[in-house]
Parts: structure tokens; sequence; C-alpha cells
């Protein structure tokens, strides 16, 4: 069972290197200074969101950034996966899984309507995970984007 | 130029009727206590979101809802409209390709990163209208939902 903790300002190092990670690999440039500026309220008790280290807090094995928001359709707050990321070195054993098990029921409890993620289109591979784990593709939805 | 006012909690009425009719344009089915509860927090100063209303406060003819999220891949907070309801008599006239090029210069001047909107992926007509005010869809992207 992977322990998740909530992460605190302590943890902004942890939390910085392993995003820093996701980004190299998943391909998004962002220089640390707005690395940091993006994380830093997540582990400050921002409304907005917050951190999940997995594993131990000394030595995390991936880290989870859930971010929260608002819907009236849905009916209140609602969540989102912004982040899910567990380390190379221990991926497939079920660590992203369990995850993604678990913490939709503790964000449930907590009063979240509903959770969201955002996943490449072409990657069925990571579909097929997400829909073991109860999430349903809306293809009827089409995400229109203006940068501020 | 039509005058967007942010909605304090003396609107509640007035943004629930809009809302209303909004729901049952849209298809939404939605009971009036939920439809409440979804509506108070963005009027009583949630840091989820805020409501505008269009035109003269005593007499809306629409509403926009922002809601308020977070993107570490963005940088920070970004923004979501929510809902944008035009009155059905006084469309056409172009108030909601207004009210879509103002907002963002409003919303980016506040800080945030990007404004966000989800449309049904079969109405060009309404990707049209968000594609003349900047708005890009981005394909590539699968939204997943679970409910919580």
């Amino acid at each position: 069972m992977t322990k998740l903790i909530l992460a605190g300002p302590d943890d902004l190092d942890h939390v910085l290197r392993l995003l820093g990670d996701f980004h190299a690999e998943t391909g998004i440039t962002q220089d640390e200074a707005t690395r940091r500026a993006a994380l830093a309220p997540l582990l400050d008790g921002s409304p907005h969101g917050c951190v999940y280290l997995a594993g131990p807090a000394r030595a995390p094995i991936g880290c989870v950034v859930v971010v929260f928001g608002w819907s009236t359709a849905f009916g209140g707050m609602e969540g989102k996966i912004d982040v899910l990321y567990i380390r190379p070195g221990v991926r497939g054993r079920g660590i992203g899984s369990e995850i993604l098990a678990t913490l939709p029921k503790a964000l449930g409890a907590a009063g979240l309507a509903a959770l969201h993620l955002d996943v490449a289109r072409e990657n069925n591979a990571l579909h097929r995970l997400y829909a073991k784990q109860h999430f349903r593709a809306r293809d009827n939805i089409l995400r229109m984007t203006r940068k501020l």
C-alpha cells in the first residue's frame, strides 16, 4: 500500500524535483522560478490545490498535484488531477492505479462532486488505465483555451 | 457597450433565474437547492469563482460565471468560463462576443495565466465564435471525469 502524504512548505524541494522530472519527460518547458511560483502556494494551504507525496516523505517515489475548481453544472467544488507522476524506476507495479483507486474516495468524502483529468487523446494505454478506475472519457466536449 | 457588474449576495435571485433558464435551454437537470448551493458561494466572495451580470443590474440580459482553478503547467491561477448566458431576446447583437473580448483582458490583468471553456464538440458555430476571440481548440486533449 503506497502511502500518500500531504506535502507542506518543507517539501518544496522534493516536489520541485519531481515536477521538474515530470516536465522533462513530458516535454513541458518551464523555468525554475515559474515552477516554484506555481507550486509553493499549493504547499502553503492555497484553496486552489494541494500536493501529495507518494511513499516515504524523505525519499518520495512520486507525487500527485490535485487542483480545485468549481462547476455550477456539477453543483459545487470539483477537482482535477493536474499531475500524477511516478518515478520511472518504480513504474509497472500498479502504484498509479492504487493512487487512482484511493484518492477519489478521500476527495469525495471531502465534498468534491467530480474529479477530472486531461489525457493525450492518442494515449490509449492511459485511457484504459483511467477507465479501469472509473474515469469516463467525455468525447463530446472540446476544450478551448485562450492564454492571457 | 455591455456593462459587466460583479454580482453580490443581493443578486442571488437574478442569477438563479438566469442559470435556471440556461439549464432548461441546455438540458441540464438540477434541482433548485443544488443550483442555489452551487451559486451562493460565488456571490459571497468564494476564491473558486465569481459571477458577472450583463447589462443593468436590476434587469440583467445575461450572466457569466467564471470559475478559478490552478495549473502547474500554465504556471499558476487559471480561469474557466463555466457559464455564458445571454437571454434569447437579445441574442445576435454581438453581446457574447463583446464579453469574450473584454473579460479576458480583465482576468489577465488580475493575474490569470489562461482562460478555458468547454464547448460541445459538434457545435461548429460556437467554435468559430470562440476562435474569433482567440480561444484555440485543444483537440489533442481528452477530458476524463469520475463523478464522486
